[in-house]
């Protein structure tokens, strides 16, 4: 099945149980954008879109699900699980810290908190899987994945999209990877990376998946240490380029959205803009640049 | 003129220069709600569009613009003027706190931080006017701030406005007023006023404008002490209802914004989704209800 189908047939599986999310087009530093908020999604990313898709799609055994996330994705499968009636461990490591932690909580998960950082959370949840046969919801490198997050851009399309190209942040390249899936050739799609937490950028440089130091403001969001490899193909066979913005490039970007529009995103959420500020990316003359505002998930938490 | 043909005129006039904010369908606490994201407004609320049509159908004085306010009135303004090439002389008191205060020095004005409350910061904005000459803008009972405001609904319409109801928090009325100028009789519009500072419900009781003390946690944007008479006149026109909420309810309706949607917006702000959510409003089964999310300038800054 091609990807436009496999997105096609998520968004109308995950249409009663995720919003769609508003658009608007706007002029930020004098460069005119078209933005998607959708750190306005449930949960405050758009992982809620893959966890659904999954999770509606597959035959979940009575053991439940697991998940290890040090954020968004756990609380997104949390936030599903708990909607559709089935239990979920969600393995979270300590560094995730408390605001995230507190989300993924209140979502009403099996919650275990695992010293240490994301590969010990992971391993645990192995464990997990393998003693109870619980299903585990991949974050990145899974078709329904891939596809549930697709949505967001065919959405997006439905919503009259005016751009020429998209500018996305990548992580484990979920999200991208269901862009590409949409779009193919009509449009051009940028990924957008942190320069300490670039995980596609070493692939697409190396020919193949590498692992990658991760830190940095956005790490406990587009922290991978290893790009997927449905993204990767997906990349490599439309030619994506990535682009690279320094941590104070992606503070400037969040300062200026809370600044000029009230919208007040995590890190991740303004790396994508971010490469349009800072110009790292420079769309040419009349080049219409289209902007996802991907997470909304600040610590601390600003009303607590 | 009517007002719907004032209001026409003013979108026409302001468009270039006022953003077309997102709407939304969502459903909180299990509640089906429109929402129109009008704190993304320049300034962080609706009250640019009242600014710009007052300043773009007057000839403005050589002495400038001046205007006395606590807060989003004196944002707006001060930017208006700025983008327009006016200068602006913004009277605020001291007690509009810190961020107001920056949000306002940032748009460029000359500002006077003068000691007291906002009756002292306009005795001394009307002084300023004798001297000089120069022009000042009226926060809500003004023709032309009204039509301006009234813009936020006439564009909400055009953005495919699904609703029966219409609820929309009530300081001075200038934003109201505008709604009911443009919707007539088509739609029920709600007013909703803190408990602790509530002008046109006590202008409605007592059939005419009435000085009320004004206190709570939206006195800094819902704080009039007396009801604008253009909102009074057409409030009492067309059978408007003001409903009351508690403090406590607009902190409730603040924080589920956050928590629910990621948007993080003033007391004043939430006000409306207060009666709403609170029950202090009670749609009838079936009744489709919309909201105005008109402010977003939280104290403290968030990112300060």
């Amino acid at each position: 099945m091609a990807w436009q189908e496999r997105i096609s047939e998520a968004g109308a599986r995950i249409a009663a149980h995720v919003r769609r999310t508003p658009v608007m087009q706007v002029e930020l530093a004098g460069v005119p954008v078209a933005l998607k908020l959708e750190q306005m999604q449930h949960t405050g990313s758009f992982k809620a879109r893959g966890a659904f898709n999954t999770l509606l799609q597959t035959a979940v055994p009575e053991a439940g699900i697991v998940a290890a996330s040090g954020g968004n994705h756990g609380a997104a499968v949390a936030y599903a699980a708990a909607r559709l009636g089935h239990r979920a461990r969600i393995y979270v490591p300590e560094i995730a810290g408390p605001s995230k932690i507190a989300l993924i909580r209140a979502q009403g998960a099996d919650l275990q908190v695992v010293p240490g950082a994301y590969a010990e959370a992971a391993a645990r949840a192995a464990e997990w899987r393998v003693a109870t046969g619980a299903m585990e919801v991949h974050p990145y490198d899974a078709e329904a994945t891939v596809a549930g997050q697709g949505t967001v851009m065919a959405e997006w399309e439905d919503q009259g999209l005016d751009a020429d190209t998209v500018l996305i942040a990548v992580g484990g390249g979920g999200l991208i990877a269901g862009a590409l899936g949409w779009l193919g050739a009509r449009r051009r799609v940028v990924a957008v990376e942190p320069e300490t937490s670039c995980a596609l950028h070493a692939a697409l440089g190396a020919g193949a998946p590498v692992d990658v130091e991760v830190s940095g403001v956005a790490a406990n969001a587009l922290g991978a240490r290893r790009i997927g490899e449905i993204c990767l193909g997906l990349a490599q066979a439309q030619g994506v380029q990535s682009v690279l913005v320094r941590d104070a490039a992606i503070l400037e970007a969040q300062a200026l959205l809370w600044r000029e529009l009230r919208q007040l995103v995590e890190p991740a959420g303004a790396t994508a803009l971010a490469a349009l500020l800072s110009g790292a990316y420079r769309p040419a003359p009349g080049e219409r640049v289209a902007v996802l505002i991907c997470g909304g998930n600040i610590a601390p938490d600003p009303l607590a």
